[in-house]
């Protein structure tokens, strides 16, 4: 019989029994979500599984993280479904507080990622990755010590995240997962849902865009314009994509690169019907070997992104 | 013989070793200070010291509250005084981390307190309440779940380090301690060592001002304006010292206090010689009698401050 995790609502009981679970040298591995879960959350869930002795679950849609024309209202909400994926998984605990618990004042104390928060994503989500950050210094505060496991898909937010890590202290152990793929290639999502018929068989355009980058690279293409023009062309030849961007940036800090003389993220947004989807890959071209043999054809090696 | 504290210059290692006492179920009192120790520390120390089972002081003079044209290279030094003060009251552990373990990477993040940050100090410092919120919320990911201990002589600090607790729910309870004064009434501060001969004499100014103002409310006054007006004329009397505010305001968000109908923070900050000096002093006007006595007049209980 499968076991429901216990829902716990209040900060203050979730703090006690992560608490006397630590005393009692157990290991906690945490997955922050916003609920929707779907098969990308499960992996985390199963990845925290295998590393911990307690595996902790946040539910919490956070409405720092939207801006005022963005879907925080509509955004899906199940907490029956969700508890069965957690189910499912081997979820310990789930912490699911609601509004006014996590806000209980309205909220002045702001933690600001700086530059990296207002490129890419941060353009057309200006405040996005602020919120994202103050809802996750609170959560990290919440759950303690712990590891805590983030999805490759939204990569920014996972650099964001990792340097948030670092630049604060957090006794927090931050693991990026990689993505999780319907069969065409689309990138689990939670506002998946809101792609039907034939948006949902054009939003597999994004995948496709970042395939067709990779390809490149491993065709010793070292232009990085190149790449992103290469990537643009194909989700622009997709009618019912609307481009956002299409880049081939540094992992680390997220710059445009130039050239392509090292590992690179690839990462593409795009509006498809009513959902604006993202993707990302990242790619290592394989090291020249045309001082060596004379060609200077190379192979790219493409991380499962 | 008086045991020196252990000092540590390692995050990992400070961690480890607190820890290691959480786990025997051992409380950490926390007091984080820049050095230059002086009696006002000592007094954060003792209660730390009588309110738990371990002492740990931090000694880091943080760049990132510093304005450009402030003292941050000339701010006193001096380690090894700083731990006999330490000693002298108990303390377990100096935590005394070097600026390049504290910041190895530029800084940027950063935790932004909003409009309290801007106002009082905030005016004469700008980004100030911001660099200590981001340091001290290191130093609470750093040292973990504790009591932390600050002088209520920073009373805006305390207000903003209550807040910042709160909003990003740090595991530490912060502690408020009453102000520790020379005879003459100067506040204890680190940046007393600037005042020399005269200028030392004139000091004395702020704490008159802030007494001034209290005994004009014991008296019955009500008006704000009145109070701040009084505070301002007894420092413009001391040609010493050059007033930057006199303000009677809110304890709990620092706006202006039009009427004296509750507890008030009264604040003064003033430069006397080669010192920027504040000072302040919680007073609640006694209850008005005059609906049940007829007489009007009301008495103030002044806070010690």
């Amino acid at each position: 019989m499968t076991m429901f995790p216990r829902v716990v609502e209040r900060i203050a009981e979730l703090r006690e029994m992560l608490d006397a679970e630590r005393a009692n040298g157990r290991r906690v591995g945490f997955v922050p979500t916003m609920g929707s879960l779907h098969a990308g959350h499960a992996s985390l869930m199963h990845r925290a599984r295998a590393e911990n002795d307690v595996v902790l679950v946040s539910i919490f849609v956070n409405p720092l993280q939207f801006g005022p024309k963005e879907d925080f209202a509509a955004y899906p909400r199940d907490l029956d479904r969700d508890l069965e994926v957690c189910a499912g998984e081997g979820v310990d605990i789930v912490f699911h507080p609601d509004v006014d618990e996590m806000y209980p004042e309205p909220n002045r104390v702001t933690v600001a990622v700086g530059e990296i928060g207002s490129i890419l994503e941060g353009r057309t989500r200006p405040g996005h990755f602020d919120g994202v950050a103050t809802v996750v210094s609170k959560l990290f505060n919440i759950a303690g010590p712990c590891r805590a496991y983030f999805g490759q898909k939204d990569a920014q937010q996972l650099v964001v995240i990792e340097r948030l890590a670092l630049a604060l202290d957090f006794p927090v152990e931050v693991v990026g997962c990689p993505t999780v793929r319907e069969p065409d290639g689309l990138a689990m999502s939670s506002r998946n849902v809101y792609l039907e018929g034939a948006d949902r068989r054009a939003a597999a355009a994004l995948k496709a865009a970042l395939d067709s980058g990779a390809l490149l690279i491993a065709d010793g293409e070292r232009s990085g314009a190149k790449v992103r023009e290469v990537m643009a062309a194909r989700i622009d030849a997709e009618p019912r994509a609307t481009l956002d961007y299409a880049v081939c940036v540094d992992p680390e800090d997220l710059v445009e690169a130039a050239e392509v003389d090292g590992p690179v993220l690839l990462a593409v947004a795009a509006r498809v019907g009513k959902a604006r989807l993202i993707d990302n890959m990242n790619v290592s071209p394989a090291p020249s070997r045309g001082a060596r043999t004379g060609t200077s054809r190379s192979e790219a090696s493409i991380t499962k992104g």
